[in-house]
């Protein structure tokens, strides 16, 4: 296979990303606000489907950041602002299953992992309840 | 949700994987041979899927090695080794389309995405050439 890497073959749009370098993109409301960024993903080992992304939100400065693992089924990509949407009331991101970096979410346990998606209203990445 | 996190709960099996714990997960033949580790994943940013996985190859020390992006459908995750199974000859391997960290491969060009599918035999994450 020929490799050419010409400027204008170089700036073609793509949708793919390095696995290194999805921490830090934005994730917004569908009006634009900033809600936080993706700490990073939950990939099924197996199947090569993201499961989850990590939502880093709230804290200060990085401190107290709460991490939500949202699934991935409720996130949009907006090729525009080159960030995820996240369709999600004030409310419902407040009572959302969080953890923290000090007491990691427990991806072995099923039921925690059904509540998370009953919670957010989509169906589970692994097929039905 | 109430989060038990029992010792024994935590030790159960899942498949999932932070994308930031994926790099250095080993590559090997089905006869157990190490071919190499896995660098990155590339993610379809839309879909969610892994499309590749970029295998780091031959080298010393870490100097000269290969990056071979890898279509993700070669691959079969192994549970007992921990290690993902990449059954190739080492003609195939040795003629496989490859880059460097300092020569990227060029993700925006679909007409060497389907050379490196067609290399491999395998269908396109994207569907049908």
């Amino acid at each position: 296979m020929e490799a050419t890497m010409t400027p204008d073959v170089m700036m073609k749009p793509h949708s793919l990303i390095a696995s290194d370098r999805i921490e830090g993109t934005a994730v917004r409301r569908p009006n634009g606000e900033r809600i936080g960024h993706i700490e990073r993903l939950m990939i099924d080992k197996i199947s090569g489907k993201v499961s989850y992304a990590i939502l880093s939100f709230g804290g200060f400065l990085g401190l107290g950041s709460n991490l939500l693992p949202l699934p991935w089924a409720r996130l949009t990509f907006d090729r525009k602002l080159d960030a995820y949407q996240l369709d999600i009331s004030e409310e419902e991101l407040r009572s959302a299953p969080s953890f923290t970096e000090k007491r990691e979410f427990d991806w072995g346990d099923r039921s925690q992992e059904e509540a998370l998606h009953r919670h957010y209203g989509v169906a589970p990445y692994w097929g039905e309840f």
